[in-house]
């Protein structure tokens, strides 16, 4: 019973990160200019506090400029609006991340809307879903953090893309879409499952690539699996675990356990898409600094030429 | 041995367009306004010629104003541009549309990227295609009038798409690409396939709907459809017909004569998804129109209430 190999993410993060912080260090020494980060937090959501906690800590040792706004709960949306404008003109800032879910009684959309396409970190302006969807034009200024570490992680893997079949469980604006986008647009054949497909056991067998982000603990079983396919968990889920003193324990949408035994290749949780995150942000923010530095020396470039 | 049942494009369209004309009635008595599409053409391609002469009929039909921006083969880019700026300020003009393709000394992408957005009437521009893309935020002002026209086919012909599995051939940026969306929007399970993609026939055999758009003629064949498929065919392509007086005729990117005894219902070429584009151009349009109206009538509203 042969088992996956496992795709280390912790590590593929670690050099993602390395190779980061090596580019900050050459725009440091040839422009004088240092990637900014900021990160606005409203209210005081533990997992938030935490991940943004994260996000400070990678972004200072890839020797990032690091902005943290932390707004009360009770702030009100154009409380939170101004914040955003006010870094949107902060030249020292090239990435803005507004961390989700914000207090129900503000608008999220509108809150995202309002950041600058040029410092989107995320990649979440519809402006940019559409340059990644649309084929041949222009590129984004970013694309979603998730997705694009899902594809660091595959291609780090010597994984072939092109020509192989995709099957991506969920359709978020912030992780499905975005990776169904990116897989087809490396030459996947690429079927997108969701809440209303039938027999996603049956489609999921026809994948050489899997990527799961449904969820859901544990959704799919080695058993929905063509031996022999390579499968990004994208899960975060707790279950019970009575053996923990927290009493939980992290599991992904996939089923480890059997799914391990049937593909050749897959990510763990934790340890896989997890760390890809943050080290595809701090890549974001690089190359958004690196946009504003090269659109600050356009008008030079340009006399010159 | 069945035949499938004919999708008739031409009658489905003819309806549209009677639609369209109420509406514009509509808007015009309550506020005086007529939808204004304005179409560009540069150059005289014959085939470029003849589309634009049949939107200019079908849109004064509807009771659009019309206006027609004609520029020699010979002009420059800028005066492209300048052509678009004019019309975007133009108030009696809702939609504008470039005629494609540009004689090949001007970049389309900016030619198209020049259009307003809110007067994008082939729903072409970068912020439109993020926003079909995404879900549940703001919808596009308009999508593209082609698969927009086969969405139309479909539902009009009482076909069920949620938890269908759909197979789109050609994920190019005017059709493939934005059918997928659409379906998936839907709640289809989609499946996009390319030139890049293996065993082709196979896939296609997997779906309840398949859209051809792959430009290739009489690329799919009925011994790849599962029995009952609905079929979109979009191509257009002509073959040598030594019966016709004009040498050649018209066929789809589908294998009719052999699709059509396995499909349940199909799409002819001619007479299927042709007459919708046009009649979904006009609606995008009238559309734009109605937001429009919309806007001025903004400042009013928000006082009052
Ligand atoms: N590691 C990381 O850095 C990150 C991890 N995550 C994790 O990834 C997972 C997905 O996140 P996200 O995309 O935001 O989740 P969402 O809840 O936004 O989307 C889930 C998707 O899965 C589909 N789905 C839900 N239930 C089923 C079902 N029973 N069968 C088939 N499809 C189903 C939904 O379908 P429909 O659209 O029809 O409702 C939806 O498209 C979560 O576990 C999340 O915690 C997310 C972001 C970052
Ligand atoms: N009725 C109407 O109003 C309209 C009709 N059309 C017609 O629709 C058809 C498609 O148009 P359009 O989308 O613009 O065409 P494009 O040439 O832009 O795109 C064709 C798509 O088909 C794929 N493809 C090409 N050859 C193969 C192959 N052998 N196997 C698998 N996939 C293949 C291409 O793949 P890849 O991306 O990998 O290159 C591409 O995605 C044409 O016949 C066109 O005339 C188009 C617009 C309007």
């Amino acid at each position: 019973n042969k088992r996956a190999q496992i795709i280390d993410g912790k590590k593929i993060a670690a050099q993602l990160r390395k190779e980061v912080k090596e580019s900050v260090t050459l725009l440091k020494a040839t422009h004088g200019v240092a990637p900014g980060l900021a990160v606005v937090i409203v209210g005081d959501r533990q997992d938030s506090a935490q991940y943004v906690r994260m996000k400070r800590r990678a972004a200072t040792e890839a020797g990032f400029h690091s902005v943290d706004v932390a707004l009360p709960e009770s702030s009100t949306e154009a409380e939170v609006l101004d914040a955003v404008a006010r870094l949107n003109t902060d030249s020292k800032v090239h990435g803005i991340l507004v961390q989700l879910p914000l207090p129900s009684h503000m608008n999220e959309g509108r809150v995202l809307a309002a950041i600058s396409v040029d410092k989107d970190a995320d990649g979440f302006a519809a402006l940019n879903v559409g340059k990644l969807c649309l084929r041949g034009g222009e590129e984004p200024s970013a694309v979603a953090c998730t997705p694009v570490g899902c594809l660091e992680l595959l291609e780090r893997s010597n994984v072939v893309i092109a020509g192989k079949r995709a099957v991506v469980v969920g359709r978020s604006n912030i992780v499905g879409m975005p990776v169904a986008a990116l897989l087809q647009a490396k030459d996947a054949t690429v079927t997108v499952v969701h809440s209303k497909t039938k027999n996603i056991s049956k489609i999921v067998r026809e994948a050489d690539i899997v990527v799961a982000a449904v969820g859901q603990a544990q959704f799919v079983k080695g058993s929905w699996l063509k031996p022999g396919a390579v499968v990004v968990d994208v899960g975060t889920n707790f279950i019970p675990d009575a053996s923990r003193k927290s009493g939980r324990r992290l599991v992904g949408d996939v089923d480890f356990a059997s799914a391990s035994r049937v593909a050749s290749k897959i990510t763990p949780v934790p340890g896989g898409v997890g760390p890809m995150t943050i080290a595809s942000l701090l890549k974001n923010t690089l190359r958004l600094a690196e946009a504003a530095v090269s659109r600050d020396n356009k008008p030079l470039t340009r006399v010159s030429s």
